[in-house]
């Protein structure tokens, strides 16, 4: 399993993707602009490795390769939406899911105070544009959120 | 209906309360501490007005008192929550409601883009335990969020 490789590999490998609109094996076209043919899609599909630290049957969560804290993890749906602009109200339940497992990663992850962020649209710093909910914490954070 | 006073009026009385510790009337130790007695409780129960933009019968959505952005808003739950620690799988839809009336706001404010934030906890800038979303725009959004 891609995600069982070590975190160097997968790291190095993410690096050049995530994230970024320069994904060399991957045109940005194609990497950012459709939900479900995103980087974020491909390693849902097992296809390029990511730092995995919980997943269930709608939902995968890793680490940010560009961490902004010293915990910075993505969770992502398997449903391929591609910002909370796309959701609907059939999309409630998933959504409210993302959030407890928000919650649920960064008790895992030792933390007691944690951020949750969503950006919606490029103007708000989404750059992969597959629905991800943003877990910091493990450093005081400031305000305003950006 | 406290909400339909004058905005002036209405950002007065919010401004002693709101996001503060210095709550004169109330304390804070009750304001704070407890979800459903806190200054949004007090909003929810019409005790104390508010800048509403939108109200359902989950939720209510006001402006923030404190913007960090030209539209910042807050959505809450009337259900007294008080923090994304304290949720469990029984409010998933009601959490994914929270961020679907966050996306509709936004739409409403005539944003295209917009950035969503739950603090939970102090370290993480929480100032109300009552469970509440950020939704804010309407200028270029900084990255890392805090």
């Amino acid at each position: 399993m891609p995600c069982r490789e070590p975190l160097r590999q997968r790291a190095s490998i993410c690096n050049q993707t995530v994230h970024g609109f320069h994904a060399p094996a991957v045109p940005s076209s194609d990497c950012d602009s459709m939900a479900g043919d995103t980087i974020f899609g491909q390693m849902l599909r097992g296809e390029i490795p990511c730092d995995e630290v919980y997943r269930d049957e709608r939902c995968l969560a890793f680490r940010d390769i560009q961490p902004q804290a010293p915990v910075h993890v993505l969770v992502i749906p398997r449903k391929p939406l591609e910002s909370l602009r796309a959701a609907d109200s059939t999309d409630s339940e998933l959504l409210g899911h993302l959030l407890l497992v928000a919650a649920r990663v960064a008790k895992q992850e030792g933390l007691d105070d944690f951020r949750t962020v969503i950006n919606s649209g490029l103007e708000a710093g989404q750059t992969v544009f597959h629905l991800h909910v943003h877990v910091i914490g493990g450093r005081p954070l400031a305000w305003p959120p950006g």
